[in-house]
């Protein structure tokens, strides 16, 4: 929701160019919040805002305001002001920006930045979205190893300005090798020891990642050390840059996301909803329904193969919706299971055994417990033409079904796995589609088997 | 997978008691890591492993061990030295690790732990399994405001064994209210300023939560004003603790399971899936499956009033997997979409209108496709006696379906966040299963109005 609390009275003070009540504005609040203060503003009116922040304020307020936001700012307003805020941006937020604006526009403000920031644009540019380097900021804090530990805290101090988080210290030797990191922390409860210089504190058994690594290897190593920030490197072992917890963080919601839409099989988009073209995205839904359509076909197919059955004894296409779904059903819990355990660690291929083991006793608990529904389902729809024995068919084949549902629910995922693909690649439509063209032969099998009135 | 590389001599090193062996494997690499290749060790193995580790170092690996590991030490090595590690943890962990061991070993455990850290245990304990409360930590900083930001850093300095993070220090008053908080970063900015004290520097307009919010609200602040820990406060804002980034990072990561195992229709689980009982696990499983198959039940009852025309016309039998698996998808891919866009902040409740809209649009689009896939199926299996009309039966409802299922799929969730539900609640399968039903009452419906060999 847009916050407008104050949407008026800021308009009055731009209006009245009340300079001593928008310094106080922009100065008095948290950045973000300002910036959550300012969302209902035109572009032009915001930038106009921002005029009274002093450079840095500036910056940070511009960061917290919405991605949309900020490139309509950057593509309406005044080039030259624009170019000076570019080059104070984190370096890693401004190139995922300027990805983002008319590349008419881009090319018209990089002619206006420092050489120096236009070069580092261009390189972190470079790393294809989704990669360690695309996440990562050069803005890290680099000391000589010789420093003792309370001047390496005066040059933090000199430096903070320029950088991302002071909060880790790397140690590079002259060819820019990354040779040992220490830590904020490091420093202040050293603060008293003049004896002791950086090499003697810094730690050696790095945790690094390298640039073309992907994002979710990024956040799952982050997570697991509790890392406030992490090294990037190349091949060579070369300093390239940081990455930071809080792009760490975005990195866990934008896979959830992208984990949310693809297991109901829609590839995961960049831009919000209401922001792409309503024919861009049927394209985007279309692909998976029609692979799942001809799926459908596919049942049509099996389902008339048994067609002299089905008219013989009309009740069985009653319940094919509940056989079909019930096997569905069974097997997405079972992926689910299976594909949020591997993604935390807590299982492993080679369990292999003992999960087929499971899914099959949990398949053979829960078929016995679907059986006696549709036994009952069975009972309610048939009351005149009740035969115990010719009832049987659906429980039987319900058992059957939902052991054969666990099974395939939890083998994909770990055979996907063992493939080297994502698990969770494997969506929730494509389980149930193969469960349910098995689950209407067995269910004609089990039919074949039970009726006698069946041709066979 | 667990590290085996170097079980085999860690247990020759245990076996011949090799002192400086061990004490070196304890403090040559990142704890993490050494925690990583002792995860093979059984519980006292590992134990006399970490008696070679000095105390903190003890306490680091300890920390990065799996919790089952964790758990097993505790229960099963000496309680005294165990009673020491314990006051020596993270005060928001121990109470975690301690909520999962065996009461009886709790109760062994407290009566060993000194007073005062064993009234923070039960203090800390004391708070709901996914609030605030439950995930802070009391071992923050907190200095007068009238300290030099040098004198800051030298006391943080001599506290930072006791505290879990040294970036941020909190001024409270004499009744502990939250007065401000200052960075470590503006303390290594102003270090050579000595006019400043900390309460020139420190931030007034604070970002608190209360220590019963819920969890995400936590995760969603922190991620929003990008921070590296959050402050607790009760509701007269007096300070409790602090929530630290890689607890929220933990949050986020549950959460994603937890919506991965709802949308499938699981109840979510503390522990992993090869350790609950199998039967345990099955009764969670069962739930759902038979709420669905309750809705099975209803299908076949709908399928069954229409016995008659299925019987007359047998083909129309043979699409409705067909014609239910396209609503049922297109309502999961709408669902999808708003539930990660309602969770993202990037559409609101009062786009409602701009929403039905486009999905009014899209369902049209798509099922304009699938209605094409499903002419060509009706052909296919229609040939021999293939009428182009009757064969518009089924891409009519095709069409009608796909787009019922549209809006069905992105109001639910609209409506479960109106009546202050969590719209990921609205699992997959519910949508699934509303869409099912209708789309057979469609199906039927203009199946009547088209064949004249139907009953009407």
């Amino acid at each position: 929701m847009i916050n407008s609390l104050y949407l008026p009275e800021l308009r009055e003070m731009l209006a009245t160019n009340d300079a001593a009540e928008l310094r106080e504005f922009c100065t008095a609040l948290h950045p973000a919040r300002t910036a959550e203060f300012m969302e209902g503003l035109e572009a032009d009116e915001a930038w106009r805002v921002l005029q009274f922040a002093d450079a840095p304020a500036r910056t940070d307020i511009f960061g917290y305001l919405d991605r949309d936001k900020q490139i309509s700012i950057v593509e309406n307003c005044d080039r030259d002001q624009i170019s000076t805020l570019i080059a104070d941006l984190p370096h890693d937020d401004r190139v995922d920006l300027l990805n983002r604006v008319e590349p008419a526009v881009v090319e018209e403000l990089m002619a206006l930045v420092p050489l120096e920031e236009r070069r580092d644009i261009q390189r972190l540019g470079a790393y294809e979205e989704g990669t360690a380097g695309a996440l990562m900021t050069t803005e890290f804090a680099s000391l000589p190893e010789t420093l003792h530990p309370r001047e390496a805290l005066e040059e933090l101090g000199r430096q903070s300005e320029e950088l991302e988080t002071i909060y880790y210290i790397y140690i590079v030797d002259e060819e820019r090798h990354l040779r040992g990191t220490v830590s904020a922390r490091q420093l202040v409860s050293h603060l008293g020891k003049r004896d002791k210089q950086l090499a003697d504190l810094m730690e050696r058994d790095l945790v690094t990642v390298e640039a073309s690594d992907d994002q979710e290897t990024v956040a799952d190593r982050v997570a697991r050390y509790d890392l406030l920030a992490i090294p990037v490197v190349d091949h060579e072992h070369h300093m390239l840059g940081i990455i930071t917890h809080d792009d760490v963080i975005d990195v866990f919601r934008q896979e959830a996301t992208e984990d949310a839409l693809r297991s109901a099989g829609i590839e995961p988009l960049q831009a919000g909803y209401l922001d792409i073209h309503v024919l861009r995205m049927a394209w985007r839904r279309a692909v998976w329904l029609v692979i799942l359509g001809l799926g459908g076909i596919l049942t049509a197919l099996a389902l008339s193969s048994y067609s002299q059955n089905l008219q013989a004894v009309a009740w069985l296409m009653f319940f094919l919706p509940l056989v079909m779904s019930s096997g569905g059903n069974t097997g997405n819990q079972s992926a689910a299971l299976i594909i949020t355990n591997l993604t935390t660690g807590r299982i492993h291929l080679s369990d292999w055994w003992r999960i087929v083991w499971r899914e099959l006793l949990m398949g053979v608990c829960l078929g016995a417990v679907l059986a006696i529904i549709g036994y009952l389902a069975t009972y309610i729809l048939l009351r005149e033409s009740f035969s115990a024995f010719d009832a049987l068919v659906v429980p039987i084949t319900l058992l059957l079904v939902v052991v054969f549902g666990a099974l395939v629910g939890s083998l994909l995922p770990l055979l996907f796995r063992r493939l080297g693909l994502d698990p969770a690649l494997m969506s929730n439509p494509f389980v149930a589609g193969i469960i349910d063209i098995v689950g209407i032969i067995i269910y004609m099998k089990v039919a074949l088997m039970m009726l006698p009135e069946l041709v066979r």
